[in-house]
């Protein structure tokens, strides 16, 4: 008997103060394992712990999702960072997603760099193993949740580091395994069923499918979805059923084979 | 054969990005244990990681100084937070330098509260039960470094946390065991000699002398110094030097009976 | 023949990069006078000015209001500022507003402090006394927006500076003319009617009409109405057109009468 | 009868909060022009107000020097930002310095971009369109100070903004005009002679004098010095001298005909 073992995750704590972000119960209900804003894009101290005690509570798998430090632009900014500071600035974070979960009775598992911190670790070589640093050296059975064909994944693999390999229900891609830039049309697949088919097609190829057709073969381990606006979440349910009606098994990251 | 243990404590890593305080180096030469900044009053991550890996080489042990979030004010300014937050917030800055111990190979073995928080805790049964649970839901072996005859002590034993007691090399004490307040005359102690007098007839009496030379009895695991300053250091200096002189073993508040 | 002005403002500009927070363009519609957020506990620099241009284009007067430094606790905390510091803080953030009005075409015209610092001035002598020597050291003619029986309307008028006195649509007083804690039931008045009744019953009596019944009397130039939530701004906009009905003329802060 | 005019400025105003940099007070007894940071990478609202206090008294003009929103890299670190939000930034600093120089009895007479956002501000078109277009956008009279050779330069006089032109006192320039990048040995000229010669030939020439000889006809008003450390300060000291015995008039930025 074969089981199909399949993860969903999504980036969770984004409200900071008194400003929300993000339907976090809901999207509770649907991941297996969210990724946790650490302070300096989104996610206060206190929010950070509400957020991990919630996710134990479902059975959700915690990673930390560090960034540049930049509230005021979401993280989404890319920042010139030496490599010490940078290292030193995702071991900060991620440390301090560990003592919450700690203090819950839990542990941090994966980590994804968020937003332009993510971005520019897919593309660049220096910061990729940068990134890959600063989590080994914290532990070396923390996992990387990196995008299927970036430089982050080849960095963590070079190193010896767990990685686990994600697709984007919702983006289109190009025929290099990149997503395609939000600027151009059809970046974005804004239909539940667009989304559904996008996943399925992927996961039965085995491959990124690109926006021309193309086959890009690759392991996938885990589905990114969105929580923000009541469609999103409709959509990360959409996806979860049909996962779920097409034999697969949900599971938290950690579950999965390395 | 008997051996006097005692350890010597001072405040590391306050500087912040390209803003220099405090001869680290030089201290790390003379106290056995550092509190260490952790971002929220003084102490980058770049920094943090510094000040830990040069504690390391030193072999001082490493303690989380944590702080009310104002880096403006160097945490020196009473902020009002509430219990929830005021105890998440000292959960992220503790684990976020145990994160930079781990990545260096070593561990945080210690807390002690930062300025306007640890004045707060030293005298508020509330906030001294806040910063208490977060240390304890953390780790029950982090030990609370808290100043002798303070609700902090009281707070961290009723909870059953360990806790090691500290007195001042440079500060006048009242008769009820407070600080005297530095705006009264005669409040600190400006000559070396002064010092190291105050530190060895509080040490003989096994109690806080205070200004009118009332004996208060306390168990005394620690003295606190300070590093602003060349006359700091040579003050932090003959200390020392006077400790090993009266027959004391200087060791790490980790190598202290509990 | 009679005018009787009156002046209906709301706080404004609250959102913070990412995060959005009230329905500015709905109140904008409904309020004269605009208290914007200066960047301390919201209102990023983009923000405030997007927020300037839509008041100058609605005929809705600018005012600053300017916070403790504390985003995550949206300025709600008190903390502990020396009179310097605060000053300063305060200089700061009318000064960043001020630019924002000038590229617009525009200027800034009155001046209501934000949250815990609000708070603080209403009661507490040496903090009114400095608000409003911060205030008067930038431009003598930069009114002062305050609660009606509050310290800090005695210390503007002390100072002579110009002052208007706002009264709160939607909450209680106590017999003393502070607002009742909103600990307190009743505190908080959260149907539309009873807020207009509220308000027509004090501007009758021109009086703080408290919750026993007993009138305080008082000049009432403005009433404080609020806009987070669809329930806010219908309950704003009740209040707009009973006061129009009741013959009144709503006016900018800086077209009402000294 | 021939007035040769010239001004010396430097950055001033960059300790925050407990930490200190530069010594102010001496260079403010050389230069004519300061460059007074405005809280974004240095110099909390207390520092800034202190400073231009200073000033003011020393009979020193004031500018303001905004940055890039980032405290721990003290501007000198790259951010990627839309012109939306670098235009509102800097008129959110330029505006804060600007009541602190109100509150003095001053006004802010000129504007140069600091670290990070100068240097992009020097090369990029579109970045130094959005610096020209901030301070045009807030008064059409403010002086951008800019090194001369620049793209800045070049924005300024496009718009018909008021510019000055600055060279630097302890930097070798490349044959293209450019700073010579610190890495590169003889980058930056560390003896206070070496200093005075490379501005006295340059003055003399009335061009940038380039490493390699080559001389780039320019208009210069204005030699910027640095402060930190006692050798700067004597660097700057000799500049002065040597200036003043050459024949020059030194006056303040606002002083020098357009």
């Amino acid at each position: 008997m074969t089981i199909s073992l399949i993860n969903l995750n999504a980036d969770l704590g984004e409200s900071f103060g008194a400003w929300h972000m993000g339907d976090d119960p809901a999207l509770l209900q649907i991941v297996n394992s969210a990724n946790v804003a650490c302070g300096f894009h989104a996610g206060d101290p206190a929010i950070m712990r509400d957020t991990v005690r919630l996710a134990l509570q479902r059975g959700v798998s915690i990673g930390a999702h560090p960034s540049y430090p930049d509230l005021q632009g979401f993280g989404r900014r890319v920042m010139q960072m030496s490599a010490q500071d940078l290292e030193a600035t995702i071991l900060y974070q991620v440390g301090a997603l560990q003592a919450m979960a700690a203090a819950e009775g839990g542990r941090v598992t994966h980590v994804k760099p968020h937003g332009a911190l993510n971005n520019v670790a897919c593309a660049d070589a220096a910061v990729a193993a940068t990134v890959v640093r600063a989590v080994q050296s914290l532990d070396r059975s923390l996992i990387l949740l990196a995008p299927a064909h970036s430089v982050l994944v080849k960095a963590a693999e070079a190193a010896g580091q767990p990685v686990r390999y994600e697709v984007f229900a919702d983006r289109a891609y190009l025929d290099d395994g990149q997503l395609m830039p939000r600027s151009q049309p059809g970046a974005v697949l804004h239909e539940a069923q667009e989304c559904v088919d996008h996943v399925l097609r992927m996961l039965k190829a085995q491959a990124i499918v690109t926006a021309s057709g193309k086959h890009l073969p690759t392991r996938i381990d885990s589905i990114c979805v969105h929580g923000d606006g009541p469609e999103a979440v409709a959509t990360a349910r959409a996806i979860r059923q049909a996962l779920e009606q097409a034999g697969y098994t949900l599971a938290p990251l950690d579950c999965l084979p390395g």
